[in-house]
C-alpha cells in the first residue's frame, strides 16, 4: 500500500490531496519562502493526527503543520515536501468557562472569533496580531505572537495554559494543566509556545482569558524628530503608566497610509506615536494627560487626546493599513517581509531608528518603520520589483544590517513573526550556545527530524 | 590530585568545607528531606561555577545549586551527596535599568533586597513569596515561585528576560535576551525557570519590573460557609476586577493566628477572605466597593474595607503568621511542610475546601487551610509529635490524600513551592506522557545526571 493510500485510510479521501494545483496553494506563507509538499491533509481530530504522525514518523517523512499560512517566516512551508497538515478543519470552541478565567479551542480556530465568542462574557484573549482576522490560534501560538497590546498584556505566552500536542512518535501528551499557575515540573506548554511545529503538532489548547478593560483612550503626539519620538517611548514606558498599546510610525509610513486613504490626513511630520490607555473611566482622563505631558515635554509639537470610539477606530484603522499600504508609495513595487520584525531594548530606540535611516540610505531603498515601540518591535517595510534579481540583491543587504544593527544594539531579530527559514541564519549570532542546547532538545524529542525540518536555524 | 584539593584550587580554601558540622547545615532545607553533601563550596562568580561544574561533570559527581535553603520541597538537598554549591556569595545588583524596565542580578539576592532597592525609583518585581525576607531570587526563580500578588502580576515566569546558565557540561549559556519579548527560537528561559537546577546553574538573571501601584485598599470578608468562601473567589475574578491579591483563611488558621497575636482579634469564623485592590487613587474606592458587594452577595456576614496603610499592614501581617503559626495550636508539635501546596482549577475551591476537611475528618488530624485562592493555590498546614512515628503515618496518609484530592479536581500537586523530592512520585499520575518528554529532555542536557538527581520526579 502506498502512503498515499495509508493516508487515505486515515482521513478519506476528501480530506487528502496531492493535486499539483491544489499542492501549490500550500507551497508559501506571506513570505517570500517557496516550498511544495507531496501531500496535504486535513485532520478532523488528535486521534487522525496522531495516525498521520506515526506514519511520518516511520517512513521518516517531514511533515507541517499549517494554519491559515498568514505567517511571515517561511514557518508553515514545507522545505523538503511530505506532509502538509491543514489544521483548518479544527477549529472548534470546545470549552468557555468564565469561572476559571479560560477557554479551551482547537488550533484552527479563527483568532478574532474566539474574542466575538468572548465578548458578551466581557472577556477577551488579549495577544491581538495584525492578521487577527485570518490567523488561526495554532499559528500564533507557534509563533509566539503577541501585537499592539503586548506592551501591556504580554505575549501569547502568558496566555497558554496548557497544549495537547502530538509528539513526533504520535504519543499526545498535554503539557500543562486547568490551574492558574504550577510549579510541577518542567514547564512544557512555554517550551512548546514559539517552537513554530519543530517539536510537534499543537492539537487543542486551554488558554487564559481576560476581563475587557471598561474604557480606552488614545493620545497622538506628532515629532519633527524620529529620536525624540523613541525617547518618548522609553520616558512613558518608565514613567509609571502602563500603556495598553504604544504604536511608532515614521514619515515614510506616514505618507504610504495617507496615500493610502487621503480621508485619515494624519499631519506630514518625522514620526508619530499612538499611545492608548486603558482601565477604569476615572483614571483614564489623568493617565491620558500624563502620556501626552511626557510627550510634550520630550520634544511632541503637536498632541491630540481621543476619547470617542469612532476617533479611536479611525486612529487604528490607520494603523492597522501601515503594513499593506507601503506598496501606494510604488504601485509597481511588492511588499516583501524580510528583516521586518526586530526588537531593541526600549532604551535602543533612537539609535535603531537612526540606524535604520542609515540602512535606507546606503542601498538607495525606502524603507519605512513603523511598530509596537512600547516593546521595543519596529517593523520597517520595503517594497521592489519581485521580477529584478538587483533588487533581491539590494533587499537582502538591506534586510541583513537590520538584523545585524539590532542585534549590535542587544536585540532581537524577531520580536513576534518568528524564525521560520527566512531567518535562521541568524540565531548563532544571536544566540550562541543556547542554540546548542534548543539544537539538543529537537534531537531528543523528534530524532528523526520528521517535524517541521530546516527551520528555526536548527540544522 | 583529590577532589577536594581541585576543588580548592578553583574557590581558595576558605571557601570550600568538609568540616561534618558544616555539612550538617546543608543537609537540609524548610522541608522534612535530609541529606548530607560530601562537600560545600561557595563561588564568587560564573566563571568559577562552571570550572566546579565541569569537574562535576568528569567524574560524575552530583552537584546541587542552593540558595537560602527556604525550599519546602527538598529541592536543595543533596540526595545523592556530591558538592553543594551554596550561592549566597553572588549575590549583587548588577544593574538597575529603569529605562529598559530591568535589572540584572545575581542568583543569591535576597528578594526583599531588590525591592528594596528599587522602590526608590518607583518600581518593583512582582512576585512576592512569604520568604521574601530570607529566600534569594535564583531559588525563587528555580522553582517557578509566586507568592500573594501573582493573581494579579503573574508568576516568576513572566518576569524573567534572561538568564545565565551554567550547563552541566560546563558551557556557559543565556537563554534570551534583554528585550522585552521575543520569537525567537525555543524559549529556554522559561524551560529553566521552575527546573529546580536538574538542568543547569543560574548564575545571573535579567528581571523585569513594573512601576508601584499608586494606592491599594483591602477588603476583608467574614463567611460562615467555607464553601460560600470558596465561590466567592470564583465569582470575584470573573467578575471583570482584577484584584491584586485574595487570601483565603480557614476557621483553624484564624484561630492559630488570634492565638499567636491575640491583638490581632480576627473575628471567630468558618472562613475569611482579605482581597487586596490596587492601581490609580480614582478607582480603587469604586474596585473595593464592587469586590465588597460580590462578597455580600455571596453570603458574608461582615464585610470590612481597609484604606490605610497601617490598616493594611496589620492585615497583611496577619496573613504572613499563617505559615508560623499553627504550631501555636498545639506547642507539642511541630508544623511539617507535606501536601502544603495545592493548586486547583477557581471554580474547584469550594469542593477542594470540602475535601481538605473530610481528610481532616478521616486521619483525625487537624489541617489548617489558607493561601493564595485568586489562583487556586491553598496551602495546609499538618503539626505533628515528628518524634513519634505513627503520627508521621497518620500525616504522610493524610497529605497523599490531599494530593490526590487536588488532582482529581484537575489541580496540580505544587502551585509555587516545586516538586523536589517530596512531590516526585506524583509527577505521573500529574502530567502522564508529558513527564516522558521532561525525562528526555533532561537526558538529552545532563546525560550523566550530575545535576540535582533524584528530583523533580524525572528518575
Amino acid at each position: 500500500m502506498n502512503l498515499f493510500t495509508k493516508l487515505q485510510n486515515i482521513v478519506t479521501t476528501s480530506r487528502i490531496t496531492n493535486d499539483p494545483a491544489e499542492l501549490y496553494c500550500y507551497s508559501s506563507d506571506a513570505s517570500y519562502i517557496r516550498g511544495t509538499p507531496d501531500y496535504v491533509v486535513m485532520p478532523c481530530n488528535t486521534a487522525e493526527v496522531s495516525e498521520i504522525v506515526k506514519l511520518a514518523n516511520k517512513h521518516r517523512i517531514p511533515l507541517v503543520a499549517r494554519g491559515a499560512g498568514t505567517g511571515l517566516a517561511g514557518g508553515a512551508v514545507p522545505l523538503c515536501g511530505g506532509i502538509v497538515l491543514d489544521m483548518s478543519r479544527m477549529n472548534k470552541i470546545i470549552d468557555i468557562d468564565i469561572l476559571d478565567l479560560q477557554v479551551e479551542v482547537e488550533p484552527g480556530l479563527i483568532h478574532a472569533d474566539l474574542n466575538r465568542a468572548l465578548e458578551p462574557h466581557g472577556f477577551f484573549f488579549p495577544p491581538d496580531p495584525g492578521s487577527s482576522e485570518m490567523c488561526t490560534l495554532g499559528g500564533l501560538i507557534a509563533n509566539r505572537g503577541s501585537g499592539m497590546r503586548s506592551v501591556k498584556y504580554g505575549t501569547v505566552t502568558d496566555y497558554v495554559l496548557d497544549l495537547e500536542i502530538v509528539m513526533p512518535d504520535g504519543a499526545v501528551i498535554w503539557t500543562g494543566g486547568r490551574v492558574m499557575k504550577s510549579a510541577s515540573g518542567y514547564d512544557l506548554t512555554a517550551l512548546m509556545v514559539g517552537s513554530e511545529g519543530t517539536l510537534g503538532v499543537i492539537t487543542r489548547a486551554r488558554l487564559k482569558i481576560h476581563p475587557l478593560p471598561e474604557v480606552r483612550a488614545a493620545v497622538l503626539a506628532h515629532f519633527n524628530d524620529q529620536e525624540a519620538a523613541g525617547r518618548t517611548v522609553s520616558a512613558i514606558m518608565s514613567s509609571g503608566i502602563v500603556p495598553s498599546a504604544c504604536e511608532l510610525m515614521d514619515s515614510t509610513t506616514i505618507k504610504a497610509i495617507n496615500t493610502y486613504n487621503a480621508e485619515l490626513g494624519l499631519p506630514d511630520c518625522e514620526a508619530l506615536l499612538l499611545i492608548e490607555v486603558d482601565g477604569a473611566q476615572c483614571s483614564i482622563e489623568s493617565d491620558a494627560a500624563s502620556v501626552a505631558n511626557c510627550c510634550r515635554e520630550l520634544g511632541a509639537f503637536d498632541v491630540k487626546i481621543a476619547h470617542s470610539e469612532v476617533e479611536m477606530k479611525e486612529l487604528w484603522a490607520a494603523r492597522r493599513l501601515a503594513g499593506a499600504a507601503v506598496t501606494r508609495l510604488n504601485p509597481g513595487k511588492t511588499r516583501v517581509y524580510i528583516g521586518e520584525d526586530v526588537a531593541v531594548p526600549l532604551s535602543a530606540i533612537p539609535q535603531m531608528l537612526k540606524k535604520i535611516r542609515a540602512i535606507s540610505r546606503k542601498h538607495d531603498l525606502t524603507i519605512m518603520t513603523y511598530g509596537h515601540a512600547g516593546d521595543g518591535n519596529l517593523h520597517t517595510g520595503m517594497a521592489i520589483d519581485t521580477l529584478d534579481k538587483d533588487q533581491w540583491d539590494v533587499l537582502k543587504r538591506a534586510a541583513d544590517d537590520i538584523h545585524k544593527a539590532a542585534l549590535e544594539l542587544g536585540g532581537t531579530v524577531s520580536g513576534e513573526h518568528g524564525i521560520g527559514s527566512a531567518r535562521g541564519e541568524y540565531m548563532n549570532q544571536e544566540h550562541g550556545g543556547a542554540l546548542d542546547v534548543m539544537i539538543a532538545i529537537k534531537k531528543a524529542l523528534d530524532p528523526h527530524n520528521i517535524m517541521n525540518p530546516q527551520k528555526v536555524g536548527l540544522e
